[in-house]
C-alpha cells in the first residue's frame, strides 16, 4: 500500500466533503436555525479542512496507484466521508447516537435511504437537506466527483476507481479521456436533476407546507436522481399530489437507466438505445411488475383492508415498483398491506435492481440477463460437451469469463445476504410488536424473520424501506447497535459491490510497497 | 434421442417399480386390510409389468446413451415413477386427489417429506409404508438403485447416471467398475439401515401403539436413511422417547455423511476420512448451529411460549438440527415458535443441507466450502491480478471449472427458488389465517410471505415441514393444484440438482439421432 498517495487522496477527499458541507450550512442560515445547527455544520467543516491539508503535506515517492490500492481506496472514501458525514446530526441533536448517525449517513450516501429517525417533523432544514444532498453525491459515486475536479493524470488510476464505484458488470469510457467521460456523465445527470425540479415546482404546493415548495421538490429530486429515497415529511412522498408522483416515477425510471445509453441519445444514436439489451429487459422487467401488482391490487386475489380506485391503484403500483426496482424507496402508500403477489413482485425488483452504470443498486438487470444467458449454455454444454459458446451480450460476444464472474458475483451477494441475516437474528427486538399507523390503518405486526430478511434485501440493494415491522411507515430505529452496524455495512457491500469491501480485509492489501 | 434405448432401460424401471410395490402390498395382506386397499397396489403393479414389459420388446440399434441422453433419462425416471407411484393413493383414497397423490410421491422419492395428508390417523399401512419406503428407495437414487441389477455394460453410460442422480458437486469412483461401486454403497446403506432398526427397536413401545412397534421403528428409519421424513402419527416423532430421538438425531447426522467415506473406513483408512474437508466442515456446522439453537432456548433471547427442561431444550435442539440440516425433516416439537436465532439458524441450515454423496439435499457442505475459497481467490486476483489460484480442496487442486460450476449451480439454485417463490404468490392461500395446534399449544398464524419461502426453501432443499402456516404441525394441503404442482416441480429439481431436470426442456434432447 502506498500509504502516502493513500493519505493525499484522501485529504482531497476531506477537503471536498468540507466543501460540500458548506450547501447544508447555507441552507441553516437561510432558515434562520440556532448557533448549535450552524456549528453542527461549522465544526466538521475546519476539521475536515485541517485534517484534509495535513494530510496532503508529503509528497508520495510513487505517484501511481496499483489496482488493489484503487479498490481499497474506494472503500475507505466511503467510510470516511460516512464517519465525518455523521457528526453534524450528533452536534445538532437530531441523531443524538453516533452509531445511528452513521447508519443514516450512510444510507445517503450509498442512496439506501433506510431511517433511524422516529419523528421526522422535528428534524431541522440543515438536517434534512444534508441527508438528501448525500443521496445526489453518492448516487454518481464520490469518487468519480471527485474525478472532474482534482487533476490525476493516471488513467489506468481512474479507470479502476470508476470500476470499484460503478454498478454493474462492466464499465466502458465513452470518449478516451476518462476525465472526459466523467464530465459528460455528470452534466447528464446535473441536467437531468434540474429539469425534475422544474417540473416538480410546477405542481400545487402540499397543503400544510406551502412555503416549502422549492425545498421539498429540491430533495425529492436528491432523492430521484440518486435513487437514494430519504422522506423528509411524514408518509414519504404520500402528501404530493398525483402529477408530482407521476413525474417522480418516470424520473425514477429514467435515474434508473445506464448513463452511457443518454450520451448515445446526445450523439444521435438513438438506434443503438433501442438495441441494447439491458434497456429493453429493464423496461420489459418494469412493465411486467406493473401489471402483476396493479393486478393483485384491482381483482384483490386475497382480501386486503386498503381499496383504491383504478387510477390510484395504476399510480401507486407504479410509483412503487419505480421507486424499489431502482432502489430509490420513495412510497406514496402503505405497500406493506398489498396483497402477496404485489408483496413478492416488489420483493424480486428489489434483488434485481435497475441497470449497471445508473444509480441504482440491486444484482442489476445485465447481471440477470447474462446469468439467465449462462444458465442456458450450461444446459447446453450438457447436451454437447463439445459445444463452444457463441453467445453475445450488448452485441459483443459474451466471454465466459464475464459469466463466471457474475455467477461469482450473484454466490457472494447470496453468502453475505445470509450472513447479515444470521447477525440480525441476535437483536432482542425480534419478535417485539410494533404499532403502525398508515394510511391503510393502524394495526400490529411482529417483527419476526421476514422484517429481518428485507431488511437485509433493502440495505444491500440500497432500497431504504422494508416489510413488516420496517415497512415503509416505520424505520429502523429499534433495531439495537449491533444490527445496525451490521446492515451498515451491508448497505456498503452492496452499493459498492462486495469487492472493494472485502479487498479491506485481506492483510496483503495494507502491505508496504 | 435414442428412443428405443430409452424405452428399453424405463421398461425396465417400470418393471422394478412393481417389484417394489409388492411390499406394500404385503403390509396390506398382513394387516387385514380391504379389498381395495390390496387393489390400489395389485392394479398399478399388473399395469406396470404390461407397460414394462411391452417397452422393452424393440431392440434398441444403438445401444448406447450420450450424456444427454443419461441426464434426461435421469429425470424421466423420477416423472414415471412419480406418476405410477402416486396411483395407489387415490385409488384407496387415502389421497383421492391425484395432484396431491404426486405430490406426496414426489416428496416421497425426493425424500422431501413435505406432506399434504391433513389427517395422519386416518391412513391405512399399506399407504404409510409406500410412503416412507419411497424414501429409502429414494435416498440413494432410483438409477442407483437399478445398476445393481440390471446389466449394464457402458461403464460411461453409468457413470452418467450416477452423476445426475448423486447429490453434490463431484462422483468418485470407489472401484474400478460402477456396478461395484454402487453395490458397495447399497451394501452399507442396508447394514446401516438395519442398525438403526435394531437400535429402535431396544425402546419402550409408545404409549397407545404398542403394537406398532416394529412397523414404526422400520418407517422411522426409512425416513431417516433417506432423509425423506414423513410422519405416521400425529406430531412426527414428538410421540417416540427420549432414547429413539437420540438414535434417529445420531443416524440422521450419520445418513447425512458421504458413503464413500463409510467404504474408506471399511477399508481401514480412518486418516483420510478425518482429513476429508467435507467431513470436518459438515461437524463443525453442525456443533455451531446445534450451539446456537441451544443457547437460544436456554437463554431466551426474546420471550416466546414454549419452556424446556435443559435435557429437553439440547435435545430438541440436536434433533432439529440434524433433521433439518441432513433435509430429513422429522419433528420433536413446534420449533416454530422458537425465538429468531434458533429459527435463523435452522433457515440457513436448510440452505446448506449435509455432505455430498449422501441421501440429503441441499446445496450440500462441500459446495458452501468451494465457494467460499472461491471468493477468497477472486478477492486475491483482485490484489494481484497475475496470481495463480493454487487452493485445494480434498487434497485435490480446485480447478477454476469446478468453482465455475459451483458458482453456476448457487446461482441457478437462487433464480429457481425465486422464480417458484413468484409463482406461490398467485395462490389465495395467502393472507388466509390457519389454526395450529402444537406441543407449544393452540395459536393462529397467517399465511404470509415467510410461509411461501420456507415452503420453496423446504422444496428445494428437501426437507419437508417449513414455517409459519406450513410449519411443522401444519402441511400443504391448503395450497392449490397449481402450487402443489410448482412445488412438486421444485422438489425434483432439488433432488436432481437442477441441471438434468433443465436439459428436457430443450428440443435438442429430443432429436432423433
Amino acid at each position: 500500500m502506498n500509504y502516502k498517495k493513500l493519505g493525499v487522496i484522501l485529504g482531497k477527499i476531506m477537503v471536498l466533503e468540507g466543501v460540500l458541507m458548506v450547501a447544508p450550512l447555507v441552507v441553516g442560515l437561510v432558515y434562520k436555525e440556532s448557533l448549535i445547527h450552524i456549528l453542527a455544520f461549522l465544526i466538521p467543516i475546519v476539521v475536515l479542512f485541517a485534517l484534509g491539508l495535513l494530510l496532503q503535506t508529503p509528497k508520495p515517492e510513487r505517484n501511481s496507484l496499483y489496482q488493489k490500492e484503487g479498490f481499497a481506496l474506494t472503500a475507505l472514501v466511503w467510510i470516511i466521508m460516512t464517519l465525518f458525514g455523521a457528526i453534524p446530526f450528533v452536534i445538532n441533536g437530531d441523531i443524538p447516537n453516533y452509531v445511528d448517525a452513521c447508519f443514516e449517513m450512510m444510507s445517503g450516501f450509498t442512496t439506501t435511504g433506510s431511517s433511524v429517525i422516529t419523528d421526522i417533523t422535528a428534524i431541522s432544514h440543515s438536517t434534512l437537506f444534508w441527508r438528501s444532498f448525500s443521496h445526489w453525491i453518492g448516487g454518481m459515486g464520490i469518487l468519480v466527483f471527485v474525478l472532474i475536479f482534482i487533476p490525476e493524470s493516471n488513467e489506468g488510476f481512474s479507470m479502476y476507481l470508476l470500476r470499484a464505484e460503478s454498478p454493474g458488470p462492466q464499465v466502458g469510457k465513452l470518449v478516451s479521456k476518462m476525465k472526459v467521460t466523467t464530465r459528460i456523465l455528470y452534466l447528464i445527470y446535473l441536467g437531468m436533476t434540474v429539469l425534475e425540479v422544474v417540473l416538480l415546482m410546477l405542481d400545487k404546493p402540499i397543503p400544510g407546507y406551502e412555503n416549502e415548495k422549492f425545498f421539498f421538490s429540491l430533495l425529492a429530486t436528491f432523492g430521484c436522481a440518486g435513487t437514494g429515497g430519504f422522506g423528509f415529511i411524514p408518509g414519504s412522498m404520500e402528501l404530493f399530489h398525483p402529477f408530482s408522483q407521476y413525474v417522480m416515477s418516470i424520473f425514477l425510471i429514467l435515474f434508473g437507466c445506464n448513463f452511457s445509453l443518454y450520451y448515445l441519445m446526445l450523439i444521435g444514436k438513438i438506434k443503438d438505445v433501442l438495441r441494447s439489451e439491458e434497456f429493453k429487459s429493464y423496461f420489459l422487467i418494469i412493465a411486467t411488475a406493473v401489471t402483476f401488482v396493479f393486478s393483485s391490487l384491482i381483482w384483490r386475489f386475497e382480501s386486503y383492508p386498503q381499496i383504491y380506485t383504478t387510477e390510484e391503484a395504476f399510480r401507486h403500483s407504479l410509483f412503487q415498483v419505480a421507486s424499489l426496482m431502482t432502489t430509490a424507496g420513495y412510497t406514496t402508500t402503505d405497500y406493506h398491506v398489498w396483497p402477496m403477489l404485489a408483496t413478492t413482485t416488489l420483493v424480486l425488483v428489489m434483488f434485481i435492481g435497475a441497470m449497471a452504470g445508473s444509480t441504482a443498486g440491486g444484482i442489476k438487470v445485465s447481471r440477470i440477463v447474462i446469468a439467465i444467458k449462462g444458465a442456458f449454455i450450461n444446459v447446453r454444454k450438457l447436451i454437447s460437451p463439445r459445444y463452444v459458446a457463441k453467445s453475445t451480450f450488448e452485441g459483443k460476444t459474451l466471454e465466459s469469463k464475464t459469466i463466471n464472474d457474475v455467477f461469482a458475483f450473484i454466490t457472494l451477494y447470496f453468502f453475505i445476504f445470509l450472513t447479515a441475516l444470521f447477525l440480525l437474528a441476535f437483536d432482542p427486538i425480534n419478535g417485539q410488536i410494533i404499532t403502525i399507523i398508515s394510511d391503510a390503518g393502524t394495526y400490529d405486526v411482529e417483527h419476526g424473520f421476514f422484517s429481518n430478511f428485507s431488511a437485509v434485501l433493502t440495505c444491500i440493494s440500497n432500497v431504504g424501506p422494508a416489510f413488516e415491522a420496517v415497512g415503509p411507515y416505520s424505520n429502523f430505529a429499534g433495531y439495537n447497535g449491533f444490527s445496525k452496524i451490521v446492515l451498515t455495512f451491508t448497505m456498503m457491500l452492496g452499493r459498492l459491490e462486495i469487492l472493494p469491501v472485502l479487498i479491506l480485509f485481506s492483510k496483503r492489501t495494507w502491505k508496504q510497497l
